[in-house]
């Protein structure tokens, strides 16, 4: 299972990790069916998650009891409500299971005792966080800058495979339309 | 001037850094009257931003010629449009200064060569973008949380020092209201 993440890491960074550089026992290996959560909004985050295989929704409960999605996680993203998570905080979104899912789960202590061990995996997380944080500049243009309608085919053109995979009223939710209204605009992109 | 930013990496991470370890060789410190430009859309990005002093926004052209403010930054800071950054790509951002600023600037390649004498200024960069994008996941829920008007309240209660120090419009821009609307509002508040 590790190997996945080694794979990543030597796409993603100059580091180069052989096996027993990157110690499994750091990790546990989860597996969820899906609809479970990972994370449960209010409850204390201790884990930061690695998907190897499935994707997952972030979403926070709006006062009228439903669910708004904030972001998705697909094979090879890391995910955690990462204010929770870097202050040891309560929650303030759950993640849940899209599909059955598999993760590697590190808690904050765990990767602190990994670091004393690896610190040029700080050069690997580095670059995670810099690419996300890059992605959210973007998408915040995109927020202000395309129609809703816009913001759809954007998603499409860039994401095709989400589109097929995550159920539509979770792409609606995240996109911030009513189910209603991404029927409509699927209608007219279909015909 | 490097005494700023050594404060700050010893401040957010456990790194210590002597003036000797982080040779101010690799930076520029460069300074910026108010509303020059940093950064401009378009241009190829080659550098990232640390601020000694003063406030820049970053912000994007709308087709229609108006800007679109999509952040600001303040000291201790970084800031850049850093999908532009990593890859060397022209900028879908401008950056530019809302004070007369002071700045420590360092390119891609000079990082590169930073990196490679002080491999654990990778820690640094690590929880500073963690936080940054952090920040983002919240952004993201108060965007789909609040009001506009909840909004301006949520801004003025956790930033008040920003709502003196930025002017009206950009913040109105930032905060996705026109001029008018922000104003209508401050006056509620202000009665």
């Amino acid at each position: 299972m590790i190997q996945h993440l080694i794979d990543h890491i030597e796409k993603v960074s100059t580091i180069h990790v052989s096996e027993a550089g990157l110690p499994e026992s750091f990790f546990e290996h989860k597996k969820y069916k899906k609809k479970e959560l990972l994370l449960t909004e209010g409850h204390r985050c201790y884990e930061k998650f690695f998907i190897i295989k499935g994707c997952v929704h972030l979403y926070y409960l709006r006062q009228n009891g439903t669910e708004q999605t904030i972001d998705f996680a697909l094979e090879d993203w890391w995910t955690s409500d990462f204010t929770a998570f870097q202050q040891g905080a309560p929650a303030q979104f759950s993640i849940r299971a899209i599909e059955n899912i598999e993760v590697l789960s590190i808690t904050a202590d765990r990767q602190q005792a990994l670091f004393k061990q690896m610190p040029e995996l700080h050069a690997y997380f580095h670059l995670v966080f810099q690419r996300a944080y890059a992605a959210c500049q973007m998408r915040f243009r995109f927020l202000f800058e395309f129609s809703k309608e816009e913001l759809y085919q954007h998603f499409l053109q860039h994401f095709p495979a989400f589109t097929q995979r995550v159920p539509q009223y979770l792409l609606a939710s995240f996109l911030g339309f009513t189910p209603e209204y991404l029927s409509e605009i699927r209608k007219k992109y279909l015909s």
